[in-house]
């Protein structure tokens, strides 16, 4: 059983995203300096979106230039779509991450597409990578895929379906996101079982939220099932917009503190986690932040810690 | 798989003892009716310690005296030495729970006393019990199982010479509380395995509390080696003394939910319990609860719920 487990920050994309508060460009130079500094070399750092519809993201080229500077970190940056994509490549990030819902019904709402229009986006992705001679990684995000407010309940069989269409279309990597917290620890070894049995180990990213405090128990069933690959935000921040005052994106810290504490291995020191998590809620004051061990502080003398 | 899983409110001891608020006799009398109209069949009440020391529940006598009205509620009350065990037999109580500290240095701080010297307890209170002709159920939690405070690691070794000297002494059931919020997932699997290889089904309760997230992912590992019978406390009220503003014990509203969404059965009605836990934060304005479900809500249309 493979030991060690890589955590992916999402706070200075998914999370910054959801908050009114827009962070000046050199706390986020800030951010990413001393995540990477505590051990974190996998970031989304930002979105190529359209400046006036999110403003809180206006400056991920910038942000994506900066994060490379640092050898060993592996930049992801969202897109919505193609022109996002060639921005994406053009910037020199790692990765591209491409949402598409599961639900049929939050796809429409959220991205006025159908999955399968996102799919096709897959492969124009794909096409424009190959042009322009780039090895950016092209991962899927499969949201909602454990359920959808507006829906409600997301067929397995279509999670899978949109699974496989999207590696045949050119996809490196796919992740599981319960983008509004309905997953539960049986639902999350039995999708992404099915899943892995479709695509094998490109079934790789568990993205959990922390909206009915589950967020912990899936990311210890999605273990289970040998997942290695999660994404976090720090201080628990953004993620969900749609329970005003509960919880969103789990907390960095808390996933850490989970996978210290079991004997797994990340390379995040949590004492240096937890330092950047007070900096940035100091940064971020008025906003919610979520999460439990910053509050609790890690055990006595315990072996891990020791 | 037994998919039936028996769940035991702690909230009237547990909960209350760690609070300043004192809650009038008549309103436990209406929570008790109200979580029993709601499928709560397990109900720890109170407990017999000296009204001065323990102003929140110098009523327990009488709480015994209404609760027992209710055909199939079975109630537990704690006691800390023989004298209050005495005063659980005579009241009529279905059960007491006498706590252990596996930590010594819990015990010496807590009780004054060791654990063996608890442990000579469990015998005196099994003799007591034979002499009144009483059937109660002699139920010993075994504090600190996870670790502790004060001390640090506890060795699991302990836990489990202590589960088997108990059993000999005359218990009849077994709980592993993890009193500090110390405990992993990993480490849960692993010690309830070695307390069952030493007593059996005996080894009955988890008593986790959410001090650092982890009691909802202590909860599914205590499942998966078999447990059926948890304790939590309606609202997440009490159980953190020691870490202000920290969550304590496991909210009752959040483990019925997970284990309706995971297909376990409760006899729980979730909607009732929730109607309960507003009821009672009113009752109790000003003191800190917790939980995650209150807040987000259920589901939408998801098939357990429908």
């Amino acid at each position: 059983m493979n030991s060690f487990v890589t955590l992916r920050d999402v706070g200075l994309r998914d999370g910054l995203q959801s908050i009114p508060s827009i962070l000046p460009t050199a706390r986020k130079f800030e951010w990413i300096d001393a995540a990477y500094a505590a051990g974190v070399h996998q970031m989304e750092v930002g979105s190529f979106v359209p400046a006036h519809l999110m403003p809180q993201l206006a400056d991920t080229w910038d942000v994506v230039v900066h994060a490379k500077r640092h050898e060993h970190l592996q930049t992801t940056v969202l897109v919505p779509n193609l022109k996002g994509a060639e921005r994406a490549i053009e910037s020199g990030a790692n990765a591209l991450l491409l949402p598409i819902s599961a639900s049929a019904e939050h796809s429409a709402a959220n991205v006025k597409k159908t999955p399968d229009q996102m799919l096709e986006t897959v492969a124009a992705i794909a096409t424009a990578r190959s042009a322009a001679g780039s090895k950016i990684t092209i991962d899927i995000g499969i949201s909602t895929a454990f359920g959808c407010t507006i829906q409600g309940d997301v067929p397995e069989s279509e999670v899978v379906r949109i699974a496989k269409a999207a590696v045949a279309a050119g996809a490196d990597e796919i992740g599981l996101a319960d983008t509004v917290g309905y997953a539960d620890p049986a639902q999350v070894k039995r999708l992404i079982s099915k899943v892995q049995d479709a695509v094998g180990a490109r079934c790789r990213t568990g993205h959990f939220h922390d909206t009915r405090g589950l967020a912990l128990a899936n990311t210890v069933a999605a273990l289970d099932v040998g997942i290695r690959y999660f994404d976090a935000s720090l201080g628990g921040i953004g993620g969900c917009p749609h329970a005003p005052g509960a919880s969103g994106n789990v907390s960095t810290e808390d996933v850490v503190y989970l996978l210290d504490r079991m004997g797994f291995e990340t390379g995040i020191d949590l004492s240096q986690l937890l330092a950047l998590r007070k900096k940035v809620a100091e940064w971020l004051s008025g906003e919610q932040f979520n999460g439990s061990i910053w509050r609790a502080g890690v055990p006595k003398s315990s072996s891990v810690f020791a």
